[in-house]
């Protein structure tokens, strides 16, 4: 009988499958000899009946090895487990690689409602994501800070992560878990930041998913050699006010120089750059990352890394964007309960600021800006969304407007850091 | 989204299918819309969460609608479920057409541990089981009886099984229950008995499970229109003495020319005849039975069939088999525990008269006899099993030799006949 039939009939009668059956599995997935459709029963008796800690450090370690392993012990590296307007990525780690800390980063694009970093930093002029690993290497070596697109790494995982996504068995915690850590292990950072979100904009909508999914992050890195903490930050509101890959870069770029941005975004921002100094045993983090961004150093390096990459850094500070197609008003006075992330996103989408299908082209320059917070207090008429972009406008009109939700009391502010591990 | 997809979200989260539903999903597995892995997802989660019974009709009815229906309401059927040395078909089938109740049945090939009626029938030189409809109609109507292989009835269901044998997804009482009732539905004939075998030679290992198949079988068959019921008998030993393609043969024109057979044997087969005709409503159906067989129409009608789909009439009472190989002899005093089914038909299937895998040619003259049951007394070195063939001896001395249990107890017989539903 194959590994995979061995591996089929144990899990489904709820058995516990072995380390080297688990790596048989997998490597005869990733090689073609396991056809898709028993590689799909084996995924599903795992949604349902799990994969126990040891079995999942297990798969972890397999599909790391399955490509090249990357070796960066000094570096740090920081993962979002996905989010609208999630823009930590370009305003956190330029402020740690000013501090001095290298730092060695590997991104995704983005699908559905989750944009992803690659296509944000493609909103940039000329800026190239598909390094070697010789030219990764030497650009982390030298500017101290590399962004580039996590293509060859960890292949089993790609091709299981694929035929998850039409299988019905993403949604599984074990699979979501050991398909993130799988890539930071060969990504091969010695240190590294989970920012896990929670709320209707996230794949995580419960804080107490949001909590499992943290700690298993944090475990499984640990077992296979990251030096790992997690936070988990609120994604039922958009971070910041802009969604959309250039309007994300432009609010990244004035983040960094130091100028007024929303509070959750600098909050979060600072906060994951602070806390991997501290990963690192820098003192007194909070003040470095204050200091490197009021000094110009932070934005300075971005600066850097765009040259580096053969990105336009004229262009930088000052992205195109699509004309305003539309602003969505608030129909009556009142004060924002809230402005649901999920609803946003959609609107992005529908604009095609996103990818409804993977291949699907993009508009760099459209997106959303939110222009209230929840809390806020809004007069009747008062633009509360601005949507930037020539395509899908009704459509995203009518989702920016079902995200409003008025109300009549004082909304309490909700914090954005919602809790460290 | 697909219906597959939406199938698979509702089935993992332990939702009920609409009718419509599992007919887009066979629909749509069957014409080759929905992929194998996308079926296989989905035939797992049913594995692992279940069919309810109004979920199980429905995918009966669409299976056996899947291809062309045939109808012949007066006509009887008998169904097994898988046996070794299980020739109740040859054995049970001309008594009732003997007896005037038309017979229309559809059987398939042997796998594994399990024979199968059609490889039985080509154990007689010039028998044809490829019949048309035109033909299998015609028949049924001129003999009385007509012995064909179930080829193109329910194309859904021999997808469906396909996919289900390579991907740990057999073992679910709804689709076991669906997938059988589905080729009779399509078969057409309006009374049927499901001969459902429970013991280590059979799928159905405990009477529990074989209890529970048989009500599904019969309440769905019920539910579909046909006039069924149920027996369960023994397959903890291989039924009567012979296993094997020609050897069945000869033992099934054995029991039908009234000589000396197994008591078991005789008494299933009877008791299914019996049943048969019961439930066609003809009274006085054992002595009826007992009356065919004894004034030679039985065996008649058996001719007639194997005349009329082109077999060998002259042959059929001594068909050849193959040289004895080896006999296994008791290795001391004492009475038969057990002559256990599943080590008999591995030495069987060793011999070359089942197939390993799809496709293996048979050796029809292959097989094992039993020359002792459970119960009988047994000296040191009298031979208890003869293995006939050229293929596999040692294996299957080593089988036999394992299938046999002595005792110094007596051994109370067991009924062959478990229940009556």
């Amino acid at each position: 009988m194959s590994s995979v039939i061995d591996a089929i009939e144990a899990k489904k009668r709820g058995g516990k499958l072995p380390d080297a059956l688990i790596a048989a599995v997998v490597e005869g997935y990733t090689s073609g000899d396991v056809p898709d459709y028993q590689m799909a029963a084996l995924l599903m008796a795992i949604r349902l009946v799990g994969l126990d800690y040891d079995e999942t450090v297990a798969l972890t370690r397999t599909m790391a090895d399955s490509g090249p392993r990357y070796s960066f012990p000094d570096c740090v590296d920081k993962h979002s487990t996905g989010g609208v307007g999630d823009k930590v990525t370009l305003c956190a780690l330029p402020v740690v690689a000013a501090c001095g800390v290298p730092v060695a980063k590997l991104s995704g694009r983005g699908l559905g409602i989750t944009g992803g970093t690659i296509d944000k930093l493609e909103a940039i002029p000329g800026f190239g994501v598909a390094l070697t690993e010789a030219q990764f290497r030497r650009q982390v070596e030298e500017v101290g800070f590399a962004l580039g697109e996590a293509g060859e790494l960890a292949p089993a995982d790609k091709a299981i992560y694929a035929l998850r996504d039409t299988t019905g068995t993403v949604d599984s915690m074990p699979l979501i878990g050991s398909s993130i850590v799988s890539k930071k292990v060969a990504t091969g950072a010695g240190h590294l930041i989970y920012d896990v979100k929670a709320g209707s904009g996230a794949f995580m909508q419960t804080l107490d998913d949001a909590r499992e999914l943290a700690q298993l992050l944090v475990k499984l890195s640990e077992a296979l050699g990251i030096n790992a903490r997690a936070i988990i930050t609120d994604m039922d509101t958009a971070l910041g006010a802009a969604v959309g890959n250039a309007l994300e870069v432009r609010e990244s770029v004035a983040f960094l120089r130091g100028e007024t941005v929303p509070g959750d975004l600098d909050e979060v921002c600072r906060d994951v750059a602070a806390e991997l100094l501290e990963l690192r045993g820098i003192d007194d983090p909070r003040a470095r990352v204050d200091a490197a961004i009021a000094d110009g150093s932070a934005y300075a390096k971005l600066e850097d890394v765009v040259r580096a990459q053969g990105g336009d850094v004229e262009a930088l500070g000052d992205l195109p964007v699509a004309e305003v197609a539309a602003e969505v008003t608030a129909p009556r006075a009142g004060v924002v309960g809230a402005l649901d992330a999920l609803g946003i996103a959609r609107a992005s989408l529908a604009l095609g600021a996103g990818r409804q299908k993977k291949g699907d082209a993009l508009d760099f320059g459209a997106g959303v800006v939110q222009l209230v917070r929840p809390g806020d207090t809004v007069e009747a008429g008062q633009p509360v969304v601005r949507l930037h972009g020539s395509r899908g406008v009704a459509e995203a009109v009518g989702h920016a407007e079902g995200a409003l939700t008025l109300t009549d009391e004082a909304v309490a502010p909700r914090p954005h850091v919602l809790e460290r591990l």
